[in-house]
């Protein structure tokens, strides 16, 4: 029941990190939709592992098959299937882990959830599911361009090192310029000797992802349950080792007095209506109003650190173990592409929604 | 489609601010689970306004009436409706904000997205319908209570003002025993002038909540896109005025790294399986892991404030509003039974998911 | 989780025989429609229990409550919450069928299901519930209305007495213009006296209610499990004392050969593709072409004859009963509108549907 | 939206006749099942082309792939991918029917709904989607044997020739010992016969299938909208070329008179409440009450035929249409593992949530 998103536009995830795949059918895409594999291929390379020094070393192609659902590249209608092999898995050997509970990791929860767990790699728990979200997402992107709603998600801190520019000040098309995934380069150059140097320690660290949407035309979102803003926590919540989200003002926001809070519209010259700021977020009881949508997705720092560490084992006995191989030092780069996925998949559920609604 | 809310304990809400009544159906509710009127009517009165000088002093019944799904006080299993008459609408006069668009409120939204709104009270975008989920979320914490689970929350921020202890320290039974309902009584204290000052000054103020879960079982919530966190966020963030969510480490833990952050398990005297810390906040891979489940609630300031405002009509005119009548100064201490409910209507779904798992 | 139906214009209902009322809540109604209570109870008057002779001759008003969604006489896209109050059901005593299991009722089922039931007048199992259905039908053939589709049910056999004419061959403004609902009226003299006669014998008979959906556009229903006749098919089935459904050629065309049963497709004056036959029943592939859609649905006598009957209570032991007060002789006049309902709350949801598959 | 099915137990399937592959993801079957790949292609054989002289001739291996979700032939409680490769499709040339209308197919209507269709082999409406449900129903049968659940289908009418004897007359052990799959076998001859004499007169024939679900407990089914028949109505109703369902006395018990239809209930010698009849077909108010549940199917011949017929083509224009190559002359003995599949897919999942009621 709980692996589907979304209520038009629906998709579901399939696959373990060491089975024989991973993919998604999505269920609900508008038909004669032009999209091709390299444009959903982008995507996926983006999330790719192995591609800078600050990211794991794995070396996995990802390389998305269309199952179904397109017929001389357009959409059909009919549900869209992709999948990518899960080619890096022969021969690892994970026998070590097989009744280990990893520190911060789903390997307990599991268990007691379950009864049994495939525990290659970290089997469904694994961060390899977001690929097919990340799939799913490069399309509703591209149905996305047609309504000119561009969704742009960058790093903003690396452990305690935070941009100084809001997202107005910042120049968005440097996001992929550097291996960080921040518009901000001498930032970005900063976070990265972080990253480098925290790789070095044999340890992890976290961060925060900002996105931005622009472009979204008023009246998306619902009010009660499905409001905007709620459907985009649950999403980025979803993604793994997210600890928080706030949009608007935020948690800051909540220091304000309402006087100083308070969006107040007006008519621009073109005769739209705007506000003057946007603590709002965009967003007015649930439903955008307009303005630019932004929020803030906390991560925390990656499990899987390459260091001992004392655990137990199911049996409950003390253990010590200790990361091997490949591993993220900092998940943040390479869930940029997450974050714009798990947007791009709530504002196309959100379109197409609201076309039922007068 | 967007007024339900849960797969398996489904509520569905209705009513607007002025409209004849607010309620809900409770689609799912196990049989034979004994509640009486007043129990429900227990958790509206925490929310219900005019409770203290620091609410608005709007005088409203909020008296629940059962509709259906219960004979001699025990749920049949068929649907339960709730309803509360809305008593107090009588001769308002409203007129005055049939055209205007408040600022930071949901009228330009609402009309944008529908082409029209009921505007008395602000309609349907009203917290006013945040009744109906206290209604149905005191049927499923009485449902839980049979499983030792318990929810408490409570005011943690007004403003600036923050709790000094965590929620360890705190003796959670003092909740209720003041007006702002913080269990920290100096801070308490201080929280209460701060509210009052800023009622005097005709503005608001917004705060935090945290929510704190104790013996939940291991096991409830869901992988993939269900994760508990990230229905409780989204149950928290379609509350009105909420503007962000964290759990365990949240924001702070961002700053980590992955060897100060990671929880290392143990087992204790009685053979259960523990974590020295908590950073996870009860959760790990979006399923429970048998400690507590702890989150924060990001609330804004209030929008209707007593002064005069600038904004424009559904003309696209400028005009300058001022709120009238009774208002909350701050949300915060009636929106505590809100976050209750809304936290016990996700466990209790969760727990009756659980059953079909394995 | 099954008091709900449909998945944009989605109902759900509530309410037991004899509890405080019976109603629905309808979310996902397109804002902007203009609607009445007067139309409202029209459809609720077809249904109404004493409307003549043949029917059961209790007295209840049955007068639609509108408690949501409505400001000035139209939808405002928010939920549509209607009530009906059981204003009949004071004083009744229902304690001799406390403990007993009526033949072919659903008293020994509720129970096994949910380990206790409300057994005043069926509770939940009653009929009465459709009261709810044909309340919010009357929204969605309102609705349907401007888009020039017409749902038209009759009663089209009672017992071994059928319709000699095809829906083609009838008038069928005729339907409403005698009490058993037939728009044949030398067959529906037939039909009333037969149901007369049962009356006096103190027993029950079924019958067959055919339906005509006129002015469908091309293009509705869903491929896979949401096939236009799959839903109108569920739609049927879930109501009481259906057995059976068939549309187009039905059970019939079984013995026709391929050569035989094939619509041949043409282009009419107009330019509009036909076909020239229609076993089909205006759905090729689960989809609407264009042509009228039909569909005959069978209902099984009503269970509560006032005769003596064999049967056991809670404890199994064998007990004699017998139906006391008024009942239905056969329910196929008042059910009627009942058909009218759910069909048109299954075409509306595919109207809605369909905007966002292209 | 419209290609899952199942609330608990959920299966979404995806794939073109002519596309890369057919699959199904199965979301929310239990962990702990034990399931090999060779008992589910055991299903997918009896469904296969070829497998006899009176189906389509068409050589198509249907082996299937387990994607993921199982781990050493155990079920892991994430979801279970399978898919079939289309080896078959090749080389084919579909050109001839890319702007055809093909009578009583559904080609027209998938055009119209979506604008564009892959037309080649009937693209999405091939009855090939019909294996990823034989596929996922094979494992729902698996678990269903752990409850003693017996579902048996078969072959109850061909055109004309149908069975003279009840399923309780029958001995169903004998479904698969004839290529007609119909367990009583001098009918099962004659049947054959007329498919055999159908098939050189290049034309198709119709039938009904007969399934009967033995062993079920009491208390499956929801009342009000998700009555066990209604969704197995549903099930029936939503495979390609089935026009109609009927269950328990169905089309024919609208012919008696409630005293005759009513099924006297009375304890028989070990305690266990039964009926003496079995109108109800096991079914009272939409849940099981412990009798055989049984339904009958029908289903039209099938469109294609090797014969001249006239039709249009996208333009509007008359053509000419014959049906080339191999098809089946007779669905039905094809169609029973696609029965035993969807009873077996609806019995699950309200198996899963009757534990979530009481």
């Amino acid at each position: 029941m709980s692996n589907s998103f979304g209520k038009i536009f629906k998709i579901t995830t399939f696959g373990e990190s060491h089975g024989v795949a991973v993919g998604v059918v999505i269920d609900g895409c508008p038909a004669g939709l032009e999209i091709t594999a390299a444009e959903i291929q982008h995507e996926l390379d983006r999330r790719r592992p192995g591609q800078s020094n600050i990211t794991t070393q794995r070396k996995e192609e990802d390389e998305v098959i269309i199952l179904s659902g397109l017929y001389e590249n357009k959409t059909t209608g009919t549900p869209i299937a992709l999948m990518v092999n899960n080619t890096n898995q022969a021969g690892k050997d994970y026998s070590h882990l097989e009744h280990a509970f990893r520190p911060s990791h789903a390997d307990y929860t599991y268990t007691a959830k379950y009864g049994l767990r495939d525990h290659r790699g970290g089997g469904r728990s694994s961060a390899r599911e977001t690929l097919a979200r990340v799939a799913a997402g490069a399309i509703a992107q591209k149905y996305l361009q047609q309504y000119h709603i561009q969704i742009s998600s960058y790093v903003s801190a690396v452990g305690p090192i935070a941009l100084t520019e809001t997202y107005e000040q910042l120049n968005l098309s440097l996001i992929d310029s550097n291996k960080i995934r921040c518009p901000q380069p001498e930032v970005a150059e900063r976070m990265i000797a972080l990253v480098e140097e925290t790789r070095k320690n044999r340890d992890t660290v976290g961060g925060v992802i900002t996105c931005v949407i622009k472009g979204l035309p008023v009246g998306l979102g619902e009010p009660a349950f499905d409001k905007l803003h709620a459907e985009l926590g649950k999403a980025m919540l979803s993604i793994n080792a997210v600890k928080g989200f706030e949009y608007g003002s935020g948690f800051a926001g909540t220091k304000l007095y309402g006087s100083e809070h308070n969006d107040e519209f007006y008519t621009d010259e073109k005769g739209q209506v705007r506000t003057r700021t946007n603590h709002s977020g965009g967003i007015q009881g649930g439903i955008s109003n307009g303005e630019d949508v932004y929020f803030r997705v906390a991560f925390k720092p990656v499990a899987t650190i390459l260091q001992p560490q004392t655990s137990i084992n199911s049996a409950g006995e003390s253990i010590t173990l200790e990361g091997r191989g490949r591993h993220d030092p900092c998940v943040l780069p390479r869930a940029v592409p997450i974050v714009d996925a798990m947007a791009a998949l709530v504002i196309i559920d959100f379109l197409l929604r609201q076309r039922t609604v007068k």
